[in-house]
């Protein structure tokens, strides 16, 4: 049985191409005692995952050179050789950017395709989801009537904290690039604005659109864009940093927010999350957004690629800002 | 009855000069209901000053070209038109750079000599030891057996920090500009450890001194220190964000840290204070640190300039490093 795989070969330097990766076709190897085969149906597509290919410490171990591609996925179980899962389940988990995966049960979870299609548990009912949920409700702790703000808005999490916030009763701007998605942000998930960074100047318009000033800022982007939000914070904003994708292909440091004195004037937190803290109460989060999909109150949005030999281009798009919603890759052509 | 007062002539480009700055003499107004004339002793030198000289919003309005350079003070009543103050009281408030200040008795409170030197009321006891106490205890919380780091160790607020920090029970690393200023932080402080920026690799030393990382940065400095500090912070780590007074005569945009990210990695937080927030609580604050100095726990150090004309060079010590303990400035020059 063939198997067609993304192995790391080289770390980039600056933004990744298709030489970072071996586009390679190999043999699925036997099971071993609670492992099983998992054929990848789709494949999550993560900012996070630039920060995996570089070597040095992190909040989780690098990729090693010569090793799959880390990415989270949903699969179906073809073979098994651990009693808890049978033939034929679907599960969640790192199996990686192939075609077929031979891994422990340990990482695996069961998920139920006749809830929700199977890549919306990449999305607002996986990490992302996870990660604007906890990030937002309990970093961000938004009020009622408050201000909050968020950048990368028309992405995974962005859409998620916008949506999360207005049910919370907050007053809700986006920041994102382009008119299709800032249209998209207002008129399709009711925030109360939206910002496009890339056609206006971000201070001016926050200005306008936030007269009393941020309380909450759930940051996925950094760079310039952070240092505009810094500028209109109000007194005890919180600012949750969840990314920075604008400086994760960077040949040079990364920028620092020159505004972060404003911390000091108006007595504001920044302070940085991990959605993989969380784990034990998933459940509970995943509950709770069920509800909130299933009244209208909370949409989701997968953008599709399809095709696991695109994988290289599919992943750039995320740092080009070309998707709507949470990127997905499916390993099928069709 | 001549007065000699400093006024703000214009508004420092860069590092202030002598020039920005009207040395006059002028007379004594009269004294309108609820008003006293106190004769200044001495003028507190801060680096919050700098910031007052600039235009724009903060957390304080700037001192307006034309006016007495604000400044906090200690001195004595030598006429009173509210009944509450007696001549011959000593009082702390705003006097400004003069020898005569003319005031309303709303800012004033009274001070008594026969408990600590009056110049001490400008340190531990006044504002920079709230700024300490508070910023150190409610915003940076450190537990008993944690890592505190603290910038601008040898100053005002930074020997306090690092002091009560010790008295809680942690392990107190100082960051001070030369071998003096260590020496003194370790053998008369009690810190368990001193980095002279100047001469060592901060992030080295950090690490050395500091193998279990940093729980809490008391941070007055900002620019590379703060970035060095990022480096090596814990997981759940709290960073003060009290001042950063290697940027302050910046003429180019502030250094934003590059390392903001950490925050993220290590889920941690930096956090903005301004002492003014716990007005209400500063009694009982000097009551704990009077305390404390009584035990021997807490000990108090002024760096005494004398002669009110020497004001805009004893000032520039700050930024030049040059004062050890809290710098305050006496009016007379005997």
């Amino acid at each position: 049985m063939k198997n067609k795989q993304f192995l790391l070969k080289t770390r980039p330097i600056g933004t990744p191409t298709r030489d970072n990766w071996d586009y390679v076709e190999t043999e699925v190897p036997e099971l071993a005692d609670k492992q099983v085969l998992v054929k990848v149906a789709f494949i999550s597509l993560d900012p996070a995952m630039r920060g995996w290919m570089n070597d040095g410490k992190s909040y989780i171990e690098p990729v090693q050179i010569g090793a799959v591609m880390r990415a989270s996925t949903v699969g179906q179980i073809l073979k098994s050789n651990d009693p808890k899962f049978q033939v034929g389940d679907y599960v969640y988990g790192h199996c990686g950017v192939q075609q077929y995966a031979v891994v422990d049960t340990q990482g695996l979870h069961k998920i139920d395709p006749s809830l929700a299609p199977l890549e919306r548990y990449l999305g607002v009912l996986g990490m992302p989801g996870m990660t604007a949920y906890f990030g937002l409700l309990e970093t961000g702790l938004p009020k009622a009537g408050e201000t909050v703000v968020v950048s990368g808005a028309a992405g995974a999490v962005g859409t998620v904290v916008g949506q999360i916030a207005k049910i919370k009763g907050c007053k809700v701007v986006g920041i994102a690039g382009g008119a299709d998605k800032c249209r998209y942000l207002v008129d399709e998930l009711g925030f109360d604005g939206a910002i496009d960074y890339k056609s206006e100047n971000v201070k001016k318009s926050l200005k306008a659109l936030c007269p009393k000033g941020v309380d909450v800022f759930f940051d996925n982007v950094g760079g310039e864009i952070l240092d505009d939000v810094l500028t209109q914070i109000r007194m005890k904003a919180r600012i949750v940093i969840c990314g920075a994708i604008s400086q994760y292909n960077n040949t040079t440091p990364v920028k620092g927010p020159s505004n972060y004195l404003t911390l000091l004037v108006n007595r504001a937190r920044m302070e940085g999350i991990v959605v993989f803290d969380n784990v034990a109460n998933y459940p509970k989060a995943a509950a709770e957004m069920a509800g909130w999909i299933k009244e209208g109150k909370l949409k989701a949005k997968e953008h599709v690629v399809k095709g696991i030999e695109h994988f290289p281009e599919t992943l750039l798009m995320l740092f080009k800002g070309e998707n709507m919603g949470k990127l997905v890759l499916k390993v099928d052509a069709e």
